[in-house]
C-alpha cells in the first residue's frame, strides 16, 4: 500500500532490492493477478510473495533492478502505470551471469481507504529487433485448440 | 468501443480473424498504451492500428487466434481483463509455419458515455517450463544502467 500511485514503482523497487517477496506482495491485493515475464499467472497475495521471495533468493538474488520511463495514467480512483524496468546481475542455472535485459512492467493500482494497491501487474520482455514472438515448436496441448 | 466488458475479448477476436487493424484499434481510446508481446509500447490509437494492420495481412495473416480462460474484474468505471489466447498459424520470415503458442493478454477498459474502450493492453507469451526469461547476451546500452 502507498500514499500516491507515484510512490508505487520506488515501493515495488525498494522491496526487490531489499530482496524481500514479503514487502513486495504487501503492495498488491489479497485477490491481485500478476503475470509474470514467461507468462506465469498468480491470482493472490500469497503466491505472489512466494515466487518472489524464491526469485529473490535465488537467480534474482545479485540483481539490480533499476526503472527508467514511468507513465501514471489518472482514471480517478484507478491508476495504470507503466514503468520500463533495466534488469542486471541474473544468474543462470549452471551458475553462470545471465545477459542484462529491460521489461516493461504494468500495474494497475486501486484506491482504498488505506491507500493504493495493486489489482494487476504484468511484465514483458523488450526483445530488441523482433516485432513478434516466434514458437519453434507448438506450445499447445490438443485442448488448447478447441 | 462496446457496450459491455463481457463483450470486449470477443469484439477484439473478431477484428483480429477479419484482419481488420482499424477494427481492432477502434476498441481503444486515442491515447490508449499497448504493449505487445516482444515489448514494442505503442502510445495511441493510429499506431495500434498501424501495427496490427501491418502484422495481419504479413506474419499473422493465417492465424486463428482463440481465446481461453477471460477473467474480468469490476472496478466501477474501470474494468480488467486477463484472457489466455492460442495462436496458430503464424508465418516466419522465410515462409515456414511457426508453431502454436499461447499468450496472456490484458485489458484495462473504461467507462465512457459511449461505452467501455481500453486504455491499456499488454501481452506476455507463455512459455512452458520457464520461471523467467534469460538474456543471453546484453540487452541494454550503457545509457540504460544508470
Amino acid at each position: 500500500m502507498v500514499d500516491d500511485p507515484d510512490a508505487f514503482v520506488p515501493a515495488f523497487v525498494a522491496a526487490w532490492m531489499a530482496r524481500d517477496g514479503d514487502a513486495l506482495a504487501a503492495l498488491f491485493a489479497p485477490d491481485a493477478d500478476f503475470v509474470n515475464v514467461v507468462g506465469i499467472w498468480w491470482e493472490d497475495r500469497a503466491d505472489i510473495a512466494r515466487a518472489h521471495s524464491y526469485a529473490l533468493r535465488s537467480f534474482f538474488a545479485e540483481t539490480r533492478l533499476v526503472p527508467g520511463r514511468v507513465k501514471v495514467r489518472d482514471l480517478g480512483d484507478v491508476a495504470v502505470i507503466h514503468a520500463r524496468m533495466a534488469l542486471t546481475g541474473q544468474r543462470l542455472p549452471d551458475g553462470g551471469r545471465a545477459g542484462a535485459r529491460t521489461t516493461i512492467l504494468s500495474f494497475v493500482l486501486e484506491r482504498t481507504s488505506g491507500g493504493w494497491q495493486a489489482v494487476s501487474a504484468q511484465n514483458t520482455d523488450v526483445v530488441p529487433g523482433a516485432e513478434t514472438r516466434v514458437a519453434q515448436d507448438d506450445r499447445l496441448s490438443p485442448g488448447d485448440y478447441r
